[in-house]
């Protein structure tokens, strides 16, 4: 049984999600800077997702749709295959929703995100990343035990949960009495950028929205240049680990070909010098993935001055060496 | 013409703050690790004012101050002596409200400090500490111009901006569905603890308050001991640049007297280890300073276990290179 709702989200998917995660996801701050502003000629308003319950933006499209599972879907629990903030989002919503979750990571994985993980109440099944397949073991413990396996990205009422933060900037827009030319969303399958794309469309309608990938990694801008999904080349390098998907998804594509304004890609050091700017400035931890938006949006990819641009920064789980390395690019 | 109100602040002060703040101060997330409470046995609460307005709490005082100022003292500005967090939230309030500032600042103040405050658009004037007092340069330049010198603590005006933050800890928990059992708030002058003192003795009546010093700063500590106000010993060293009072406030004395259960000293180390808990389990920038009740949590001087505590997190103005002794230290 797909754990996915049957049609792409529309404003009232998003509001509904918003409804569930109401005093379970954190409202996260819309912050900015008045002398980087000042430095900028423009104004910078930046989405705090570093501060969501577990570090990223990922617990938003986790909950809606686990809070979404029927009974006979409850008593199997989740699994979900990922070493990273996906993981942490599944498993912190299944605490919550008191349901069983396997998280299926490679045994090469950080200490501490395995820790992470099961700090939040999951069971961690390795596997050995050579010699075995994630989404075999996965699809074995989802037969199993009855589990729903949660996708990443590729599935509406995760894109209907994520877009919730784009319904909160809106709003947050709306009560600083500023209309927003433009909003960058870091990019890896898309359905970050599909869900706020979808909640920025009807409540902030004149807006731009783009999303921001990694160089190497741009799968998003060319396929929409071409108008088709195109996957990156290989061999290609980033810092940003959590932004590292090959093609745009199947159900992300359209809504971000039909909403987008483009796909700005980032370098590593414009990641580095962002997630610098996001300490001094702004106080915030941003891993670099979660800095791409704010790096497109520092080094010139997109015109600011005189305008209001809101970026995200969309997590905050960076090993201290990383982080330690984009302070001394400063 | 004093610029302090004339009574102890109360909670409708307090409340009445909190309205002229609406919209200009940032609401600062409560926030939480599920993992790092489940290590700790309780469950630990982060008000995060590194987030606020100019990166400390100290925006909410000087705005209520500058908020309340007759028409004759606006046309006269405002002046700070401050190298710090005060001198950039009277810069913050003041370009907010349309008025002129005059920060006093050690001409060997770190450049970026400078430039962050001009940065609000407050004129700076440097001086020799070694020649020069700062007190009669402020003296000077309030004489002058009709100017309204703003304390940093000892202002009834700045408590009451200062207890908004207790205020909203106070609904934040409201809202969480929990009772706080303690509050423990960073502490230099004395007014952010006194603010939110008040605060919390109307809004959360059961829960205890508690300061928390540097070592050999902790003149609070020893004062609240000794029933007066005692100095601390010269040539203490603390990496808490923010916190470095020498004995408490004239006004500040008595609130906290009569509303807080203690004060609880922390150690560099201590700090050092509170901040890289705030980066890797918060995603936070902490100050040195700022990081004091979050270390007086996690180093065991307050019971946490089967606990709920909430500590302020209150400024996130470090240089890179404390933060990364800090990570290192980890």
């Amino acid at each position: 049984m797909p754990s996915s709702a049957a049609s792409e989200p529309g404003i009232d998917d998003i509001r509904a999600a918003a409804q569930r995660l109401l005093g379970r996801a954190v409202l996260t701050p819309l912050l900015e800077s008045p002398p980087l502003n000042a430095r900028l000629g423009g104004r910078l308003l930046v989405k705090a997702e570093t501060l969501q319950r577990t570090g990223s933006f990922k617990f938003r499209g986790a909950y809606n749709t686990l809070a979404q599972l029927g009974e006979s879907q409850r008593k199997g629990g989740v699994v979900a295959y990922s070493s990273g903030n996906h993981g942490q989002g599944v498993a912190a919503a299944a605490q919550l929703l008191g349901l069983a979750a396997v998280i299926v990571m490679p045994a090469d994985a950080p200490a501490i995100k395995v820790a992470n993980t099961r700090g939040y109440g999951a069971e961690v099944v390795l596997y050995d990343r050579d010699r075995e397949s994630r989404e075999e073991i996965g699809g074995r413990i989802a037969a199993e035990r009855g589990a729903t396996l949660v996708p990443p990205f590729d599935d509406y009422r995760v894109m209907a949960g994520q877009g919730t933060a784009g319904l909160e900037i809106a709003a947050q827009a709306r009560a600083l009495g500023v209309t927003l030319d433009a909003v960058v969303i870091p990019c890896s399958g898309g359905g970050f950028a599909a869900g706020c794309a979808v909640a920025l469309a009807a409540e902030s309608p004149g807006t731009r929205v783009y999303a921001a990938e990694p160089q190497g990694f741009d799968d998003l801008r060319r396929s929409l240049a071409q108008g088709r999904r195109v996957a990156n080349a290989p061999g290609a390098k980033s810092i940003c680990d959590s932004l590292l998907v090959q093609m745009p998804g199947e159900l992300t594509f359209p809504i971000n070909r039909r909403l987008l304004k483009g796909s700005l890609a980032v370098s590593d050091d414009e990641v580095l010098a962002a997630m610098a700017t996001g300490f001094a400035d702004f106080k915030l931890v941003i891993e670099p993935g979660g800095a791409a938006a704010l790096a497109a949006a520092l080094s010139g990819k997109l015109a600011l001055e005189g305008r209001t641009v809101a970026v995200i920064a969309s997590g905050g789980n960076v090993d201290p060496a990383t982080f330690q390395r984009a302070l001394a690019a400063r």
